[in-house]
């Protein structure tokens, strides 16, 4: 069983959440041992817009999951300087893909996990990534070994497909994005 | 104030009704006079892989909206036979814009918006859609007048897209829809 951990908190960013969160349970069509969970530190987190969104576990569940994604929002900001919050985390990039969403970088920062690498993040969080050491890349997508960093919502896509295809290959892959695609324009139906 | 809601239901795909708040939603750090609701039949709707969705009213609220996005999942085709629901909504495509993702056009369809239209759908919807006379496209998003119907759950973002240009003109249609694209390919902040 493969285990992936979405990392949500209060003030997420919708869409850093939801559309990792539909595309990676899209592999439960064609694989059974892929177990999804949105997890916090609270019974439910409330989004940026207002959605109240149930949790499914607490954050120590990361420390055991085979990739741990970390969601976005303004709520990375109050986190970062949380070391209570930090400490919940012993993840480790050796065995585990770890990544994350626009200024979700900013936690994989304060956790020391992008110490002496690169990484991407939302515009307005690139001066605080900086402030952690970290050089910024102005591209979508980043990735060094286990570590993957991502911005731009919908960025999101080669995020999650890099995941999925990291741990079940390129075909897999493939047809969970083929999947979300518009009609006309390389949609695939797995369901 | 424009009035903006979202019909879900139980069993609905999560990233059509959430890609969609999101984006309807980033309108209002444009436009205060913008307001957005997840509307049902219920309190609250589970989607297809099990998130619990509070809804913000009921479905009642599409008869004075001016956008109704009907969203998609394996709910619609309950939905489709029950008249009671189907009673609810008193539609005016003359005055409203209605749009539906994936097989929300079934719901469409059903309501006798899409008589004499064409249309698109999710292609394990072509059938059943067919079935009400609607000659459906294989295409993305096929818009007549105020009728809007999308299909692959991307596609979304043009529909959206479309809503909001017709609403409040293509600036602003322009800025939410830069604001979720990848870092380096397009993304503009409005935050």
């Amino acid at each position: 069983m493969k285990r992936i951990t979405i990392v949500a908190f209060d003030k997420f960013t919708d869409i850093d959440v939801f559309l990792a969160w539909d595309l990676f349970n899209r592999v439960r069509k064609v694989n059974s041992q892929w177990d999804v969970k949105v997890v916090g530190t609270k019974m439910y987190h409330t989004s940026v817009t207002g959605i109240r969104l149930d949790m499914q576990g607490t954050v120590e569940l990361c420390n055991s999951a085979d990739i741990v994604f970390f969601s976005s929002g303004p709520g990375t900001r109050k986190l970062i300087r949380d070391t209570e919050y930090l400490n919940r985390f012993k993840l480790n990039p050796k065995e585990q893909i770890i990544c994350s969403m626009c200024s979700g970088s900013l936690i994989l920062a304060a956790l020391g996990i992008l110490k002496g690498l690169s990484a991407t993040t939302y515009p307005t969080a690139v001066k605080e990534l900086q402030a952690f050491g970290v050089t910024v890349e102005n591209k979508d997508l980043v990735v060094h070994g286990n570590i993957a960093t991502a911005a731009g919502c919908l960025a999101a896509i080669d995020l999650v497909g890099h995941c999925i295809e990291k741990i079940l290959g390129a075909d897999i892959r493939e047809e969970v994005i083929a999947s979300v695609q518009p009609v006309g324009k390389g949609l695939e139906c797995i369901y």
